[in-house]
């Protein structure tokens, strides 16, 4: 199953049940990094009033997670900055030698939230990066030409219908600006609306770019997995593009859950030698799972369906 | 699975299947009572032409159920009551020593009907108690100041995006009036409309509502059920509610169906002296299921999740 | 113009302006009836704030009024009663020898208030005669067989866009039941919804009704009115309907507006001696007109256009 | 499971998977014939980019299918004719000699393509049979009063939420007229809408014609099949029509999959012998399956069901 | 005012009231042609049930009309085609030595009528020359290669809010086929949609055709006028287009009516001796208008604002 | 007329017609400041493509206007800046010694562009300040704290139907971030969205910020002005705010045109002195028109009506 598609699928899946915390309705769509001698993340753990909320957790070996009961804290250093309504969808970026989170934060609409740790105990809300409604704010993991850089998807207040990646630019994280348009849907599978994934993986072509698209059904959205190719020294030019998602609901897990029909990576830990790379995604909006690819797996895949 | 909730379901799960009747695409929905040595019921029978319709069904152990084949007949005293166009969604509740029947009714709308019957074989139908466009009428079991006291959620015609629940009050179960708000869908699992379940259950506390709430994703409704409890005197007043569900759908039948990711409580079977609870839904509008708790369960559950 | 309708337009419309009192915006969709040697009424006076309210007027010839700067307050006996939300589109009925207003009242949405007044200053709220969602509530002038009757039109919370006119009945204008289906749009005025207008006119061969009828064009919705005769004794069945309008907008006042293309009458005060019929119409949404008519012109075009 | 249903579903279903080429995502609503020895078909392959893509296909026995990894080139006669956009949902009707593949067509909106091939290798275009905004084109297998005749269901541009079945008539087949209504949707299970299925199978009593039929819950559309009998002479007029349906989605592979809860009938290949038909249907917009039924067992349920 | 459009307004306008006729509410989308040694026309006169009804209308100076007061009595010779539901929007073509009329008519949605007359007294109905659901069918005054054309905008079953112009061809003008997509909407003026307008005229580049094209604001549909011009031999190709609009609603009886803010031009009179041009057009869906150009004011307009 | 208001609209009104420039469609929703001995301004001019187009203009008094034929050319410095695909509803701010022009511009869907001049004849395009989608923004006059300041509301691409006021801050008017959420609409005049006017009238109480605020009738929207007053030093902080709005459509012009009930104020001139305020507003998205009023009587009517 799946055989054709350039990710191959943990047999653990899914790694993360539904009611891994003993208040979470599901734990999904979530970010792991590498930290210290194992792995930390942080995690959508929707609870039972189905509110979403973020978590931290903690893995020796990026498959079992250890996913802390209590929502993260943030910490707000200035009174002007209001505390979050809600937080989902978080991706985690080593930048500048700190842990960077970044999420789809409740702040009179979906806007981008920001904020920073350094232990993954203390976190520290930064301002808010972006005006709503947006969502799926991702950071690349080093600066560019000084300039820390952000890709985002400006949406509306609801289940959006349409959506492209742009790319805005920023020198103290704060202010945030030169904005750039990245890319749109083109196939049929991205139709409706496409949003950046995982932290974008640096590769002497350029950054890889796993992202999400969405195809409306006559029974609703479906979420698949692509990958594009952008500049390294211009990321917001579009290098290459696999026109054939990478990635599909197939199995019952994602099939099955309280969103049918999703599947929606938000993290990938790449092994530069070896170019192997673990993509975490949440799947039915219900659990986590864990698909594996290779970098060369995935310029394969760009250059036998070419955009 | 599902330990963290408050009802625990049945292992005989679905206890009723979708084609229990030689005519029926599904079974759901639907109320149970004690009625003799065993037990009686209404049952939701959807036909293969898709028509909702009402049935009998009896069963020594409120488990096992033989569901008539044939749809209820009602009998019509005044001819200037219109026969319902269509029956779906009952409940069946004991007062002043006779069973009456609550549906929503095919009035050139959706809205309530009020039957009676004494023995589950010949129904007597007295006027729609409200007008449309409403759903989810469910009778108190005993009257309350004098008075018959009635939940109900005012709809739309179609599959209504919003509703709260109301309760009027009747002298003579024709003349409904003195109408009072009682409560609104406040967390996410319930924003998009609420409607009582079944008959409520006295406490020496209050009256235990469980209701059903609804949230809107992507691809359409997801049905959870939740608890509250009311005034013992003055029923449309909210003395204690829980903020988490206490049923989601999380089982194969309850996720995969004519409607995906439905549970839908209609019919309670309360034991005053221990306190068990049998509680009877709905599950993806297909099949009828069982799930157990307790009224210390329940009330230990509004305390964890105060709302 | 309009001269093929069996209305004719007062020549001084629109007889009451939008700012005829300091703050409000329009004056319209309001209720008029003899009272001491003059007229009262009840008018619909939105705000500046664009809020709903419900003023009262006085008149010694019926077009010329003096309209309350102060929004009326309404006492309520029981504090169980919810105070309105607002107030709109508001009919008059003398009943058992009292002046009854019923109007759409703000009770977690559109509903029907029912207030009593001996003398245009002190007004009681009774309960609100039905549940949300409903609009269009009009009384009967005189109890039939003992009970008093409401037509009303049950709704959606927003601009609904489907709409019948039902009957409901009432010993003590409290308790409401015997709910029958009146009728619904047939002609494409009429297409999109129907509601009663005026108090129904007595003849001796049924219930004169005046109603509003909507269409949609691909710029929003049209307002019409027409007429039907409903059985004397039985009044929820329709005896005769005109197919025609009787008044459709075409005069600059109808057209031009806050919600143009919008005649929506309220009330009537008919001379039984002659037959001569006043009716007071709101224009779009913004200032109230008068029309005049005869019972017998009426009777003219229901035959000359049966439905 | 489905025992009460005149089709009974194959053993082996689905009997085409998913992933049936290297690069399809489903392979669904097809159309087999018997051909040579054995049966060929036309095979709705939508690819990874999720592009709605014709192949042809080859069986012996009519369960075991080889798909032709490459989608079937139309060759294009006359220059004025544009290139298909997209195809989907094709059926295949051997007519005049030939066989004759109709199919939903990219033409500046959904339209009915019409292509012709004798061997499965080389298809011809005609012109588009009909303008958009249509679906469901459907030939019938011999001319009636020397006259084509077509089936088709016009639509909008989306997933229209209404439709009914017309029949068009034609000499040359390029140019098509005298169309007639043939039926709508009466039950709720084809309320939303209808659209023939399988070539019709002649019959002495008249032409047996599965279609399909569309029900709207509040999660999306239901497909179901069902039965009517069109006049052999005048077919677009109704004989009989069974008010049940035939088959709905009960399997996990019809319950689940990018679609839920699809069957969707393309093709019957029917033994006048014996009255065995084998149905070729769409399951979940996702896998071929193949149920049989009987000329005896529709009739049959047309009784049992009348309209 | 208008000054800049290259179609000036007659200061007669409205040329035919809203009532011209005793039972209509308006008089619009109207069709004229010369005819004996005045002109005969077939107009739009929605009645007072707002029905949309077809009837003809004389007059010796194309000025002052005389419109019949009885609609048009379409004769069927053939009992297998349907009586129209209703007709409206009706143009009127000399072709083959007599006069056809294509209209928006009812036939289980609407679609295109097509009838013929060599009088304007009696009326024989062809068959509809194409399936629901399309509107503005216009025929070409004289055979192309020997064929009929006829353009048409498919649409939905609403107010459509798409559509594109297409060409059909007919040998009989019965059958119809080898359908081409002439143009689709390009400048915001005409987005939504367009649709042709009057008969094309014929000249020495091509075949001027007017249309009508629509943008959707914040409170409804705004028509406007544009023009084309059609290659001679294959009139599905364009060869110029004007991208400003030649007339827009500006005036009163342009913006204020029972849809305000539209013009839409039905017929043309062109004086091939002079280029001069008449142009029969609706105003907001309520009265008719004549507006003067000439085909050397066309050119100029296509020629400064090029599309 | 409107003498309830604390505006007063000139005698002269429209000031500036629909036909101003030799290709305007429109010309309305324009900015003005002082400018050398006379003024200058930036005026939409969407042209008869119905294309939003920016234009520059001069006048001595404020009120005779001379628009420039030729729309604005835009000098863009960095390649990697889009050019605007169109731009509407200007804003014109002085600020550190040069004039900036704030608009919406079309950059992948609505956003906020920024560019500057000295002399109203070379424009400079600065980056677009926000991602889409916005419109709406409008600087401060003055640097608060050292900050540029910037009102926007962000929208979605359609006729959004939702939208509140936020603020967000720069040091190089490039880079935006402390994003602030300054008001929501309250009252049912601006319950559907509002959105920021004029540039901030600096007084010693506060910013007093004119703007719009839309009301959704059931034929469409309804634009009205209202006035509120923010911090000096934390302008995201509302200090005062009028519950009932400062204008509303009732003119002519202002209630017919291409989108009847629009006023739009984008432009005020005030005379620090005399505490006088000319108010520049869009009428029917058509006419340019001019309003009268005073520091004072906006205080005066904030505390008439205190929200």
């Amino acid at each position: 199953m799946g055989s054709h598609d350039p990710i191959w699928r943990s047999s653990r899946n899914p790694i993360i049940p539904r009611d891994a915390t003993p208040t979470s309705n599901g734990v999904f769509n979530s970010a792991a990094v590498p930290f210290g001698t194992g792995f930390a993340g942080v995690f959508r753990c929707d609870d039972r009033h189905r509110r979403m909320r973020l978590h931290t957790g903690f893995s020796g070996d990026g498959v079992s997670w250890q996913v802390k009961p209590e929502p993260i804290f943030f910490e707000i250093p200035d009174p002007q900055i209001e505390k979050p309504e809600y937080g989902y969808d978080p991706r985690v970026c080593r930048l500048d030698g700190r842990y960077y989170v970044t999420w789809c934060t409740g702040f009179h609409g979906p806007a981008i939230g920001l904020a920073v740790t350094d232990d993954f105990a203390r976190f520290e809300m930064i301002e808010n990066a972006l005006l709503p409604y947006n969502r799926n704010g991702v950071l690349f993991p080093r600066r560019i030409g000084g300039k820390a850089m952000m890709l985002s998807r400006p949406s509306d207040n609801g289940h959006t219908p349409f959506g492209d990646i742009f790319l805005s630019q920023s020198d103290d994280l704060v202010h945030w600006g030169k904005h750039r348009h990245v890319m749109a849907g083109i196939q049929p599978w991205e139709s409706t609306k496409i949003g950046a994934g995982p932290v974008p993986i640096e590769t002497t072509e350029g950054w890889l770019l796993l992202y999400h698209g969405v195809l409306t059904s006559c029974s609703g959205y479906v979420y698949h997995a692509g990958v594009a190719l952008l500049d390294l020294e211009q990321p917001w030019k579009v290098r290459r593009r696999a026109a054939a998602y990478i990635l599909s609901p197939h199995e019952t897990y994602e099939r099955m859950g309280d969103v049918p029909n999703v599947v929606f990576p938000c993290a990938a830990i790449a092994d530069p030698a070896t170019g192997r790379i673990a993509v975490y995604y949440g799947a039915a909006d219900t659990v986590t799972c864990l698909g594996f690819t290779t970098v060369e797996a995935l310029f394969g895949h760009m250059e036998a369906f070419p955009s």
